[in-house]
């Protein structure tokens, strides 16, 4: 064989392969769908996973779609048919209700007998059907039910037996019958049929999406400058849930180091009773699977997880890998650390920052340092602890978590990792795609309207919706916000309604509830820091906002649409202190019902204007009305007209309204 | 082994597995890629491709990466390093060179001694670098000597000579020399590095990304009334060159057939004279490999490629696969063609409109079909044709496009494929993809401000611009657009200027440049349709556009900016009749100068208003001044300040400049 035949034979291979296997049918664009395919989206039990896709072939075929979806141990796909959108993209949901991976796949297929249905019925519209078109959809049912067996060939049999009895225009009635096509659909054999790459959604557990969270210093909750225990935090768990919140998350619990220990405000050098920062892991008592012995025994700390079930709420611990230069690691595994020229070991550094109370350990050294940080996610799971935030991640490998949190839930699903990565963009997202599933975000750093638009706008439109689930903190141990400092209680009432509304996760540090603010002059942090002292407090101090935090948590619990960042939409409100925007459920997408929500950004004074009723999402005339109601005040009323009027005041700087179409049921 | 062990097994695996290969170091998002990579970039011979990505690994790890480029033919990589964008985005640019199809992919790797030296000059600027920050560095560089050879060992045994003799100061100014980097940068061993896929990129000839074109049909090009031929043709090539077209753009030249011919104004039974649509391809005398006997010989064809040659020109087919009811092949391959129940082949039609004179083969019935639709292509191009402008490609399969093109330019890599699909977005966007080298667009539809906006945006922007060349025709024989019908000759002038300067691909169909836009009531088609009768003209005619389009030509010669659909910028003029932008050469990014052009799209009036000189894109403040030209007119002049004024005629609706900061050199 020559260079010529055999380029003539390869080109023949190409040509049959085109033939059978070109892809007539394109599937492209499928959503979600997270790093092409690689890494799955993420949803919770009982969520509607909706797919759409762009599916198109060549001209004006007719084409046909399935929605494919295998649950988590499941061998076989359900099925579900997709409809078209409109300008080729097409869209099916299906709701979600096994956690686990489940996979989604979808395939398409030319629907032969639908195209020269549509064809004949636009024929007959225009006096232009033929004996012969009819004839041809007659031969089209002739060939299918050779390939047809049971109640099928029946049916079609029926069909072509009517058929020879009629005249034309009663042949065409019979054809296209909904009867006809759906007997031959059942026939399909689905030529040219496409298949996407299957792709992956994780479900996860409702409050993987969907939770409020409260953290404190377990230490503070004592009484009277003593140091807290366990036990005290069992005495403040009422407190905590009557507000509504279902998520205790206390800072590390376990020993304190003493060498190179920062004292009060941060201080290089502690003072003999300092108590250290909780970050600096590891002292003569243990490591991570220790516990600090002033907050209590292994017994007292079983007991305030039981005692968090028995309120319905569930504790959330702590982990950062770092360890204080005490920690028995360091003396178990030296070979853990990378030891400089002089023998030391560097303690933490980001020049010419310095943190010398803690140090790293080389994550390249040894499989081993993986296993034993991985054993104490295990321990703490065993202490019936499933809800971990994980301090700065972003400074850890990427195929460390990776493999950490696929090892972890893929023996205990329900566990969920908190990503706390205050980094630039690429890395949150990323520690997202690879695992954590729930991440902290810039949100306590987007105080105007325009960066709120456009970040939250961001985060709820894909890709990252899919992956990525912001949870909204409005202050941290770390972070005591320039806005919060500025504007006193309005401040705190802005943020908190902003966090409640905006996301399915929102978190405060305890002290917000009484508008504590004070800070290291010109810095975002709180003065007294909690990290390095006791703080104990009167949460009951005149000024606080618990009863609307409250009821901002009762209305999240009530409404689905504020149990999710998905499903928000901006609408005009004619005033930059205005931030104006609507929540529907993105389960429920055919509800007629939405929230609206309108929150002034200005702490100091009262702020007026005109804003949008978005009578146009109902396909409404701008002089159309809605039913209304007040969900804070709980009155109810009646909008006419797309333009209206608000005023919000310091005092109270937020409105959560419910509207739907005036007379279309309750 | 037990269950558990064999999970316990598996679960080691999975661990020394991402320590081994788990992707530290993170690259996504790589531009330019089409549909994941799929698909080639589109460039052309001497372009500068750019490759950006994210690259990123976790916390403050210091990344290097380099561009991997391997052009046609050759087996080894050129390299070039990236350069950091900000944001964890990298980018670096290549002139392409060689025709064909390249790759490029990027390698990533941890630079550890980079990042130390980056610590090392923090920690010296705050006065905290010590003697063991030193060694840590000096350490570092003994360990590489190990694994180095020949120079770049005696360059680092030298560093580490000198090291030893010198005092910490000296140390650390020796450490951060550019000349211990670049030899530490030699020696490294690359650890953690990450490899992208590979993309391809299609580098074709000048003419595929730029180029005028001139439609005509031939058979009008005769005197007097008399059938022209391709002799008449080659009688007007100087005119038509000397307008500055260098592509000629034929429609069908085959025979023409006789059964169902439609007659003047697409009557549906011809008179005995008329002519017939040369698109019903195929008659007694031959089908798509034969000539129209009434416009020449085969000789006469071949003379016409010449000639066109010898003038500067290329010639360029029209392409339809379907076929008259007399093309030879009906009889020779009948089973190409599906009968219908009545014996007779379907006539094409998109319910309810009929095309009565054509036939469509079924492209599924028979590999040889392909083969022979093929083998058009190798026919006109052994006769020297290199240019096919492809009518309805759309109404075909993709596979079979897919599979015809990369057949053809697999034998002949300068043929260039324009897709004629006037259809839904996705399904033009596919033919680019998946081979077509230049695509008619929307241009023709879009008229305001806003439409041209958020058009053109589309186009120049990724993932558009990088597989979809866009051929902006102002008017076609299909297409007498509403905007000329009503506009006059200022309306031709501004649909020129726009097509002219806002892609690299612009082409008219003659009586464009005499301003014919007599049309059938209330639609958008030529009266008296030069696809079934003949159309002779006086090109000279008064009110003609033919210098303005010269001038037009010329100055898309002379500017680089000119020649491509990228480099577009919209700015700001405040008139909702006035479109104006900037174009900047792609492949010279960093060029001082750039054109601004403004087009008023009234055709009525005069249309004034102020506009911003963009010197914010030089750092220069709103006070600064840039040295201008006017290119339509010579004259050089200095605008001060942001804000301008100017004044578009329906006389000279369109202005162009060419700016640079004022004494930056020539």
């Amino acid at each position: 064989m020559n260079a010529q035949q055999s380029d003539d034979l390869e080109r023949n291979d190409r040509l049959a392969c085109a033939m059978a296997a070109g892809r007539r049918i394109v599937i492209a664009n499928v959503s979600p769908s997270v790093d092409g395919g690689r890494y799955p989206a993420k949803r919770c039990i009982g969520d509607l996973l909706t797919v759409e896709a762009d599916i198109f072939a060549e001209g004006h075929e007719q084409i046909a779609a399935d929605l494919m979806v295998r649950s988590p141990g499941e061998t076989n796909w359900a099925r579900l048919p997709m409809k078209p959108l409109g300008n080729d993209r097409w869209s099916a949901g299906i709701p979600l209700l096994q956690t686990g991976r489940s996979e989604y796949r979808l395939d398409a297929w030319l629907d032969q007998f639908g195209g020269h249905l549509r064809d004949l019925a636009k024929k007959r519209e225009a006096g232009q059907a033929r004996e012969v078109d009819a004839q041809e959809a007659a031969q089209m049912i002739a060939q299918r039910m050779k390939g047809a067996k049971g109640a099928i060939r029946e049916a079609l049999s029926a069909i072509l037996d009517a058929y020879k009895r009629h005249t034309l225009e009663d042949r065409l009635t019979l054809l296209l019958a909904a009867e006809t096509r759906q007997a031959m659909q059942a026939a399909d054999n689905k030529s040219f049929s496409a298949r996407s790459e299957a792709l992956t959604v994780d479900v996860e557990r409702r409050r993987a999406g969907f939770a409020s969270w409260y953290e404190l210093f377990p230490r503070s909750c004592g009484q009277r400058g003593r140091h807290g225990t366990f036990r005290d935090v069992i005495t403040a768990l009422p407190r905590i849930r009557s507000m509504g919140f279902d998520v205790l998350y206390m800072t590390p619990i376990h020993p304190i180091g003493v060498t190179n220990r920062k004292g009060r405000n941060n201080a290089l050098k502690a003072e003999p009773d300092d108590i250290g920062s909780p970050y600096a892991i590891g002292g003569k008592e243990g490591g991570h699977d220790a516990l600090h012995p002033e907050l209590g025994s292994m017994e007292d700390f079983v007991a305030l997880v039981e005692a968090a079930r028995a309120e319905g709420m569930e504790l959330a611990l702590d982990f950062a890998t770092q360890m204080s230069p005490d920690h028995p690691w360091l003396a178990e595994h030296p070979h853990w650390f990378r030891r400089r020229p002089d023998g030391s070991i560097k303690y933490a550094e980001n020049p010419p920052k310095k943190y010398e109370d803690i140090v790293n350990p080389d994550f390249y050294a040894d499989p081993e340092l993986w296993r034993a940080l991985r054993d104490v996610f295990l321990f703490w799971i065993g202490h019936g602890v499933h809800i971990f935030r994980v301090d700065n991640p972003h400074t850890k490998p990427f195929p460390f978590w990776e493999w950490l949190i696929a090892d972890i839930r893929g023996r205990h699903p329900e566990v969920i990792f908190l990503a706390e990565a205050f980094t630039r963009p690429k890395l949150m997202y990323r520690l997202a795609q690879i695992g954590f599933n729930q991440s902290y975000t810039y949100f306590t750093w987007r105080n105007s309207k325009r960066e709120l638009t456009e970040y939250l706008t961001e985060l709820a439109a894909e890709p990252v919706r899919d992956f990525f689930r912001p949870h909204f903190f409005v202050n941290t141990p770390d972070i005591n916000p320039f806005f919060l400092q500025s504007g006193g209680r309005p401040a705190f009432l802005i943020r908190a309604a902003l966090a409640a509304t905006l996301s399915g996760l929102w978190g405060l540090y305890s002290g917000f509830e009484i508008c504590e603010a004070a800070s290291l002059p010109g810095r975002e942090e709180y003065r007294d820091s909690e990290k390095y002292e006791l703080r104990q407090r009167d949460y009951s101090a005149a000024g606080n906002i618990v009863a609307e935090i409250t009821q901002l948590n009762a209305l999240r619990a009530a409404e689905p649409a504020l149990q999710s960042h998905m499903g928000l939409t901006f609408y005009n409100a004619f005033n930059d202190n205005v931030l104006y925007y609507g929540k529907t459920d993105p389960n429920n997408p055919k509800l007629q019902e939405r929230l609206l929500i309108a929150v002034s950004l200005d702490p100091h004074g009262v702020q007026e204007c005109d804003f949008e009723v978005p009578l146009w999402e109902w396909g409404l005339s701008d002089h159309a009305s809605v039913a209304v109601e007040d969900l804070l005040r709980g009155y109810k009323f009646i909008w006419s007209g797309k333009v209206q009027h608000l005023a919000l005041s310091p005092q109270k700087p937020y409105a959560i309204w419910r509207i739907r179409p005036h007379g279309s049921g309750p």
